[in-house]
């Protein structure tokens, strides 16, 4: 396919052009600006939602359960899994490989995994990129899945309007690793398993910390109990994850937060341009020689970082 | 005391003006390049010995156990704590400042703090000039303590000429966790607090790891099982550091790891004018008026970046 017969497929709710879109702007292939040219105008609208949480805290089956609650409400929904260990990437037990196989025969429901971009550095990049093209395509909710370890997950779930941080009753230790970097940018709070013992003292542990910590602004994070083995709680998650829209939409936080996704969407593209350059830049004549001096104690270090960067 | 005088000073071995050139080239005040350029050919004579481990390791005792032993072999011992954990740095339980008295009143040991500079950013470069300058004073061993959590520490370990990883019996999680990202750089284990049961079972688990992971060159990491309390164990630890440092003179390795290292160097401070640099210019006009053009979708995030990069 030609990428304007991509896009006008793309225009007319092809499933197959949508797919083949991603790919072209994933991978950076010839046409990729001209797609995100082209339907720059048109994203905006979908509720982007964040899961994140430590591997074992039951994100997936989670999001699957919020996703037949979606699904019975006739909202369209698009599915970004960044976690390499989510069934949704491939990685599955076998019950997790049966729910999807349900979803992935629901027109309402696109699933796309970026588990095999890490090692470009790209990963952040083609995640926000995918983000805008189901977002344009029209689906009304898109969750990201990420594993909140590195700088890269939590770039990639700040993107989100809604951020969902999912625990476990069992994940003592997780919640103070956590603590560090992911908790101070969750909007929801969700203790799945929550037939588990200890369930109870997790959540309050975890609201102890919010009501500990500053607000950052007029929304409360919530902690919310669900169990995806029974179905328990998704209407309350949803319900939340909504007037968490609705908050964000009436105190203008909506506008605003999107503002500064984009800035930092556009610096991390800038950063990356000049890695790319630097890269070149550090193979020729003047640097080699810059680094030979250092390296013999003609010159230290700093100057000879100042000879290369006169001559960037 | 004017810069002339701090490096008169300094060459005439006083430890006074250690002290205050170390303060001005670690906050880069005034005068800070003129010392670094002024005793730069007096540098590497050192062996510089990096120590890491998660923060109940026991490193502190152990260095102190070391430094103890390496007295007694009247060499000199300049001390490096980044380990914001470490007695060294003054969060210190009382035994651990008893033995710190001790040592600090000895002029051949000598200690410097680096537990402050997180915020700057600059962590990594004040560190390596700090090595430098302990390093043309004349201390024989150069010991540098950090915690093996993130990027920076890594990347400040890596500046040894010698690598040692301590773990303890109990932290079983620990070494999982720190297979990713310090095992790899470790020239030598040390299982510290052997007196602790499981240090076998460690020992053995850790020597799998090692036999079962690619060879990087001819030395094969070994595994030392110390206990700081009873002193068990320090000769060991002290005769494979020095075996070590034999090892890397005779295969050249040495020369082309601290060529390496002043490559890395070099590339880390260019990258930090570059951010400083971009820092400056996000905040001019021409690059306002992308990120709003972004925000009203006008452009996408990449075309915005473009007009940016190309104004630098």
């Amino acid at each position: 396919m030609e990428i304007e017969d991509i896009l006008n497929k793309f225009q007319n709710g092809s499933i197959r052009a949508l797919g083949r879109a991603i790919t072209v702007v994933e991978n950076r292939y010839d046409g990729a600006d001209l797609i995100l040219e082209t339907l720059n105008k048109t994203t905006g609208k979908a509720h982007i939602i964040g899961f994140t949480g430590s591997p074992g805290a039951g994100k997936s089956s989670l999001i699957d359960s919020l996703v037949t609650h979606l699904r019975k409400n006739n909202l369209k929904v698009g599915i970004i899994a960044v976690d390499p260990s989510s069934p949704f990437t491939g990685g599955a037990i076998l019950g997790d490989r049966i729910r999807m196989i349900q979803h992935s025969t629901d027109k309402g429901v696109f699933i796309r995994s970026m588990a095999n971009r890490g090692q470009t550095g790209g990963l952040g990049m083609a995640t926000k990129d995918t983000i805008k093209l189901l977002d344009s395509f029209g689906f009304d909710v898109i969750i990201i899945e990420t594993v909140g370890a590195g700088q890269t997950e939590i770039d990639i779930v700040k993107a989100a309007d809604t951020v969902t941080v999912v625990l476990n009753p069992e994940s003592g230790d997780d919640i103070q690793a956590f603590k560090a970097g992911i908790m101070e940018i969750a909007d929801i709070f969700v203790i799945n398993k929550s037939d588990l013992a200890g369930a109870g003292r997790a959540r309050i542990s975890i609201e102890t910390s919010v009501h500990e910590s500053k607000p950052k602004n007029n929304w409360l994070t919530p902690v919310i109990m669900t169990s995806s083995f029974k179905t328990q709680g998704i209407d309350e998650l949803w319900d939340k994850i909504t007037k968490h829209f609705d908050y964000l939409t009436e105190s203008g936080e909506l506008i605003e937060r999107r503002l500064k996704n984009i800035r930092e969407e556009v610096i991390a593209i800038i950063e990356h341009k000049i890695k790319n350059y630097l890269e070149l830049k550090l193979n020729e004549d003047i640097s080699l020689n810059a680094f030979k001096r250092a390296g013999e104690k003609d010159i230290t270090s700093r100057v000879a970082a100042n000879e290369i960067f006169k001559g960037l």
